[in-house]
C-alpha cells in the first residue's frame, strides 16, 4: 500500500468512516490464494503487469489444474510453462479451449473479454532448427504480455550472409531475443547490428562440451557486444517475458 | 547499406551521376579506423547508437591512448573501462579534461558541442556497500549513453525492510540495475516489487563457495521473477548500457 | 564407556564382583548387529539420541526389510528414507503398520509402546510447490526425531509479501527449514526476520543453470544472513534432524 | 510492526491520542542509519537478536569505520569480521578499547555497560593447526553472540585418538563447531559420538585437490551423520554465530 | 625384447645358428592377436603379471565373446568387468563354465589347469550397504590375481566403533581396500590405523553434492593419512588389481 | 561476390547490359532455400568446399527428410550425422539409395554422376573397441569430403608396442585422427612419432573420473606434442572433416 | 629403425661387414642428449620435422640455457616459449643473437647456415587488441618451422563488417589461426567463409565468466562451422605449429 | 591396546600386582604431546610404522619449529613439507644438521643413532623438466621412509623412445612413481611395461586446460593401465610415502 493511500485510510479512520477493525483488515488484506501446496499471488498482474505463471516441472497435473482454476476464477490471464507431453494431454482435455502447443510446451489460456492491443515489436531469431521450442515459448510468451512477434529460424553465423539478410528486420525490431544453443555466438553479431537490446538465450542444443547449455550460456555472458543481456539455458518464458516488456513500452512512444 | 540507399546508388550510377569507381568505392567504404593493433570500428556509433567502448584490461597505456584519441578526432564520445589505477593515472595526464572515477575504474571524455537531453530513468542499486565500484561503473555508462540515474547502496535482503522502504524509488524507474555479490539474492525480490525490466549484475565480492561470482551469477539466471535479466560477473558497464537503451526507449514515450 | 562406568567395572573386578571374562566381554560388548551386507549400530539411539536411519538408494528391498526387522527386534524406532516406489510397495507388504509417505519417500514404523510427547517447534516453509516432496520427508524426520512440526508451502520471494504475511508464524518457531530450489533465495529473507536458527535446504527443482540443485546450493552457502546453516542437496532428512534437536533442546527451557 | 502493536497504535489514533501525522511516522519510522554508503540496519538487534555485522573484505577502512561509530553511538555492539592487516591496524588506532585479534581476523567493541552472562557452551574443534584462525573467528563470535566457547585443535582423524579421547568434553557441549580443511572427514567422525547439533565449516588449508575448500566443503555436505549442517568455506563467523544461538537456548533449559 | 635375449639372438645369427629371416621375424613378431574391432595383447601377461582384461561398457556382446574365446584359445586367464545384465546373460549362456557375478559385474573364466596358490592378504572394507557392488568387483579382481581376499561391509565413520572393533583384521592384512561413497572419509581413518598401504576407491552412492562420486574421490585424494592412494570412481578392478600385486609381493616374504 | 564479380557487374549495368531491377536481384540473389524451420546454405559447397551438413539430434524426421530432399534437389552431396536409430530406419526408407551406417550413426547420399576420386590419406586409430563408432563417423564424413580413409582400431598405449607397430601406416598418412576415451592418452604418443598433423577425438567412453568425456579433452588439450589438435567430445565428424581437408591438399602437391 | 635399415644391418652382420656390437650399438643408438634435469631429444627434428620446443615456466634460467646450448651444438634450431621477463632478459644476454620477442614471449635462435624458404601462407587473426600476444607466438612459430605469416588484428564480430572486409586475406591463406578470447565467437564466422581448416586459440582475455579461457574455449569446440579445430587456451604456439606443417604441405602442391 | 595386552593387564589386575588406579593410567594412556595448538601424534611411529610428519602450509615458523623439538625430544625422525623459502631458512638456522631441500621444499632431521638399512627399490620418473621439485620431494620421503630411490627425468611420451630405453630400469623397481603434469600420459605407458604397481602423480605444471594440476589429475585417474593408483596434485610426499612402504615389504622377500 503506497503512502497515499495509506494517508487516505488513516484519515478516514481518523474521521470515523472506517472502523479500527476495517483499517487492520485493509492493512492486512490478503491478496493470496491459499490452496494449501501453493499461495496463488494474484496481486502480481498489478504489481508487475502479468499474472502469476505456472512452471509446470515438478508439479502434478492436479496440482496445475487447481491453479488454472484459481488464476480464471480471479479473471486473470493463465500461462503455463514447460509442460511434459503428460501434462498437456491431461491439461488440454481439462481445459478445452486453451491453446496448448506441444513443441513449446505451453498452455496459454486468457482471461475473457476484449484483448488490449498488441504493441511493440519483438523479434525471435534462432541459430539452428534444433532452437525451435524454445523460440515458440518465447513466442507464445511475449505474444502473452501483450507484444506482436516474428520469428527467423536457422541463421547461425556458420552461414553469416543468412543472418546479414534479415538486417531490416532486426533493425526494425524493438527488441530482439536470439536463441542459440553449441556455440552461441549469433548474439554478438546480431548485437553488433542493431541498436535495440538483445537477450540472449542459450540452449541445451549440442553435445559433448556443450554441457547442456553452458557453453552457449558462457559464450552469451562474455558477448562483444554491448547491448545483449542473458538468461537462464532454455529459459525462452523468461526472454520473451522481458521483450515484451521493453517492447511495449518502447512502443507506448510511437 | 540498406536496400533504399544501395537502389539509390545503383539508379545514380546508371543515369552516370556516379562513375563506376565511386560506386565501387561506396560500395566498399571503409568505416573503420585501422591502427595496427586495433580496428576502431568507426561506424559503431551510426550503427548501434553509442560509439566503440575501449576495455582496459590486457592493453597497454599507449594502446589505449591511441584509441582515445582517434575516437577523438572522428568527434565521438570516449568511454573506457576497467582501467588499472596505472591505466587511469597515465591518462588523466594525457586527457586532462577527461572524468576519470577510480573507484568505477572508468574514462569519460564527451565529444565537443552540446549533449543532447538525458532522457529515461535507470535506477541502481546495491544489495552491499562491497559492490559500488560495479554500480559506479553501471552509472557513468548509463549516463553516457543518456539515460538519467540514481544509486541506491546497501539495501540486501538480509534486512529486508531496506529494500522495501525504496519501493516509490522502484516502482518510478522505467528500468533498474540490480548490483549484488554473495548471495545474489536481491533481483528475485526487487523483480517482484516492479513492472520494469531488472537487469542483474553479479559480482565477485564474497568468499569461499561465492567462487568469485558465480555464485550470485547462478542465483541471478535462475531468479524466480520472471522480468530479470543477467549480463556477465562484474559487469556493471553492459548492465549501464543495455538499461540506459531501455530506458530512453521508454522515456521517449512520455 | 565412559570413565565413571569404567572405574566402576574395574572395581568391581578387584573386588571380585566380576570375573576376568565377565570385565573383557563388558569392555568388548558388542552394539552392533552384524547382518553380513550391514552393521545395524544398535548403539547408535544411546550415543546419538536417535536409532540409525536407513538410507533406501542403492540397497535391494531384501536388505531394508532385514534392516527394519532386525531394528525392530531391537525395540528401536525404524525411520528410512528415499525409498523408490518399488521399495515403498514392498515394505508397505512387509510392514503393514508403517506409515509410508510415497510423495516425501519414506518409511516410519516407531517402536511399540507409549511415544514420549513432541518438544520444540519446528517450521518448514518451501519457495514453490515443486519443494513440497522434500519438505515432507523434513516434516516425518522432525516428527520421529520428537518435535512438532508446521509447513507453509510456495512462499517463495518472487512475491516478498508472501513470506511476509507470515512473520508470526515464523517468529514462533524454535527452528525454521526453508526448502528452496532455482534462485535458493528464500532463505536469505527468512533468516533477516527471525532469531532463531534457519536450516536451508537446496532441491533440485529448477532447469538449465540450476545444475540439479547446485546454484541454490551456492546462494544458501552464500546466504548474508548469520543465522542461517545448509544442508546437502534435497537433504530433507538432515535437515529434519538438526531442526528437531534444536527445537527439542530450546523447548525443554520453556 | 506485529499486530498488537498495529492494533494499538491504531486504537490510541481513533480515540484521539496520536495524530495521523504521529501514526504516519511511526508506521514507517526509520530504522536505518543511511550513510550513502552504507544502509545500518539499527533494527537487526531487536529482530534477530544480534546487531548487524561487518564484514571487512571490498570496504574502504574509513567505511568500516563510519559504521563502526554509528553502531557505538547507537548504543550496539560491534563485531567485524574478515579484516586485513591494514585495517585492523588502522581500526585499532581509531577505537584503542577494541579487542582485535590478527589471527581471526576480527575486532570486537561490545556497547558500554553491564553484559550479560554467557550462557550455553559451544565447542570448537580442529582437525589440525593451520585452521586455527577460522577457529578464532569462530570463537570471538560465539562469544560476542553470549556463549561460552572452549577450543581443542588439531584432532584431525588421521590419529583417531586423539579426538576419541576429547570424548567427555564433546557430549558436554551445547552445540559443537568442526573446524576441518584438505578431506574434511572431522565432523563425520565427531557427529557420530554426540546427540548435539554439530556445524561443519571447511576451510580452504590444503593444495590439489583441495581446491580451496572445496573438498572439505563437499565432504561436510555429505557426511553421513545425521545431526551435521554446513556453513560456506572459512566461515567461522557464521559457525560461531549459530552455534551460539543454539547453545543460548539450549542452556536456558538448565 | 631385452638385451640378453637380444645379443644372443644376434651371436646365434652371425655364428649362422638362425637365418637372416628368421632373426628378422623375431625381432618383429606380432604378440598381438588382431580381431579387426580389437588389438588383444597376448604379451600382457608376460610383461605385467596378468593378462589383458576386457572393459564391458560400450562394446557389443559379440565383441566380448570373441576376445574371451581368443584369450581362451591363448591359454589365458579371462576376466571381464562392467558387464550390463544383458551382456552377463549372453556370456554366461557362452561360456557355462565361467563365474559371473551380476552383482559385482564381472565374469571370471580361468586357464585350464593347476592354480597358483592364492598369496597375500588384501582386506576389502566398505563405508556402506550400497557400496557392495564395487567392493565384490574388487574382491573378484584381487583373487584373480592371486591374492587371498577377505570382506568386511557397512563400517562408516558415523559410527566409529564398528571399524575399531576390526582393528586387528585391519592390522594383518598386506593392502587394504577402502571402498566408500558420500563422505569417503573411512579411508582417512582407516589409513591412521595401519602401516600397509590403503587403496581408496570412491562411489557413485549418495546424491545431491555428492555428484556422482566427486565428493568421496576428493576427500580421498586430500586424506590426511600418509599412506592412502586413490583410483577412479567406482573402480573396483583397479584397485583389487594392485591391492594383489601389493599384496602378493609383501606375502612372498614370509 | 568478391570484387571482379562485383566490378564486371557494374560495369555491365554501367554500359547497360543489365538493369538495375537485375543489378539488385544479384547483388541479393538468395543462396538460401527457406524451409520456415531451416535456410539451408545451398552456397556453402562454393564457399567452403562441401555442402551443408545436417546434424540430427533435436530435429524431427521430417525436418531431416526435408532438408534431404532439398539438398538433393539442388544437386548437391548430403550427410547427416548423429542420428538416432528411430531416425536412422525412417530416412533409410525415405532414401532407399542412401547409405546408413548405425554404428557410426550417419547417412551419406552423394549426389548423382561422377565421383571426383578420393585424395590424400586419411589414418584414423582409435585408443580402444569402444571408440568404433566415433571412429566410423569421421571415416565416412572424410570419404564424403573426398579422402582415402584406412582405419586401425584398439591400440591404446597401455601396450605401447600396439601403436609401436604401425609407425609406417602412421608415417605414410597425410593426416592422422586418433580417437581416445578414458586416459586419452595415445594423441601424445601419436604425436611425437609422425611429422603430419594429428586431429584428436576425445570420446565419452569410460565412468567415474572420465566425466563423460571432459577427461580425455582435457588430456588431448595439454597433448606435450606440438602437432595436435583436438575437437569436442564425440566429434567424429569434425575430425573427418578437417582430416580430409588438409590431407586433399597435401596430396594435391604429389 | 624402419625395416629396410633393420634387414639392411642384419645382412650387413651376416657378412661381417659389421661387428655384433657394432649391430647392438646401432640398434640401441642413444639419440637423446640427457643433461640430468632434461633428456634433450636430438631426433625430434628427423622423426616430427622440427626439433625439441623449450617451454619456458617451471624452468630455472639456467636450465633453459644450457638446453639451448645443447641444440645449438647439435645444429638445431632453437624455439623457446612462454618466457618471463627475467627468463627473457638472461636469455638476452647469453644470446645475444636469438630474437627474442617480449610481448610474444618467444626466444628464436636459428641454426647456423642458409634457412630453406618460407612456404606456404598462415594467416593469424584476433578478435581484440588483446589477444597480441598470444598471435604472435603463433607468428613466431609458424614462421619458424617454415611458413610465411601475415598477422590482422581486432577484427571481432561485434562489428562483422571488420571481418568481412577481409575476406580475399581469408580466402588465399592455406590455413589460418583465429585468436580469441571473451566469447570465442570469431572462429564460427571465419571458418564459415572459407574452405581453409581453421585452428582456433582461445585466449584468457576478458573477465568474470570468462573463467580465465574457459568461455572462448568450449565456445571453439562447439563451434557450428565444420573446418574449426581447437588447441589449449594461450597455446599460441601449437595453432602456429600445426598451421605450418598444413600450409607447407599444401603449398607444396602450387 | 589389543586383547592380549589388556587380558594380561586385568589379570594382573584381579591378583593385585597393578591397582586399580594404575590400570586406569594404563587403559587411557595419552600417546600425544599437547602442544595447545597441535596435538602431536607421538604413537603414529608405532602404529604406522613413520612418525608425523609435519605439513608446511598454513603455520607460523614458531610452530613448526615446536613440534620438529618436541619430535626430536621424542627421539623420533622428523620430516616436514611444502615449507616455504622463509620457513625453510628459519628452520635451517634453528636446526643446523636438518637437510634442507629448497627445490623439493622438505626439511629432513633423522633421530639420533643408526639407521635402518634402505630396503626396496622406488623409481622416481618425471615426464618434464618442471616436474622435479614434486618428484624432489617424493625422494626425500620415500628415503625417509627407509627405501632405496632413484630418479630418471623427462622422459615424456611425446619422445616414446626416452622411456622405452629406461626399461630396465624401470623392470627392476619395486615400485615406480611417475610425476607429470599437462597430459599426464607417462603413467599409463610406463603402467603398461611392468608388472609392479605405479604411483602417479599429477602436477600443476601446466597452463590454460591444465586447470593446475586437474588434467593429468583426471588423465591418471581414468588411465587404462590396471597397475596405476594415484595421489593428490603435487602431492610428491604421498607418493614418496606409499611407495616405500610397498617397496620395503616386498624386498624383504628377496
Amino acid at each position: 500500500m503506497n503512502e497515499s493511500l495509506l494517508r487516505s485510510l488513516l484519515e478516514r479512520l481518523r474521521i470515523g468512516e472506517v472502523s479500527v477493525e476495517a483499517a487492520l483488515h485493509e492493512l492486512q488484506r490478503p491478496t493470496i490464494a491459499d490452496l494449501g501446496f501453493a499461495q496463488v499471488d494474484l496481486d502480481r498482474r498489478e504489481r508487475c503487469g502479468f499474472p502469476e505463471v505456472i512452471f509446470g516441472e515438478g508439479k502434478t497435473r492436479e496440482w496445475i489444474e487447481s491453479v488454472v482454476r484459481r488464476l480464471q476464477q480471479a479473471g486473470q490471464d493463465c500461462l503455463a510453462t514447460r509442460l511434459s507431453p503428460a501434462q498437456a494431454d491431461y491439461l488440454s482435455s481439462a481445459f478445452p479451449t486453451a491453446e496448448v502447443d506441444r513443441l513449446g510446451r505451453t498452455l496459454w489460456l486468457p482471461s475473457c473479454g476484449p484483448r488490449p492491443a498488441l504493441r511493440g515489436k519483438v523479434l525471435v531469431v534462432t541459430a539452428g532448427t534444433g532452437d525451435l521450442p524454445i523460440a515458440r515459448e518465447a513466442v507464445t510468451t511475449a505474444k502473452a504480455v501483450g507484444a506482436e512477434t516474428d520469428l527467423v529460424a536457422d541463421v547461425g553465423v556458420a552461414g553469416i550472409h543468412r543472418v546479414l539478410r534479415q538486417r531490416e528486420k532486426l533493425q526494425a525490431a524493438d527488441c530482439i531475443i536470439v536463441v542459440a544453443g553449441m556455440d552461441g555466438a549469433l548474439p554478438s553479431v546480431v548485437g553488433g547490428l542493431v541498436d535495440a537490446p538483445v537477450i540472449a538465450v542459450p540452449t541445451s542444443i549440442g553435445y559433448g562440451a556443450a554441457f547442456q547449455g553452458v557453453a552457449p550460456l558462457l559464450t552469451m555472458l562474455n558477448c562483444c557486444s554491448a547491448n545483449v543481456v542473458v538468461v537462464n539455458i532454455d529459459a525462452g518464458f523468461k526472454a520473451g517475458y522481458v521483450a515484451a516488456l521493453i517492447a511495449r513500452r518502447a512502443a507506448a512512444a510511437r
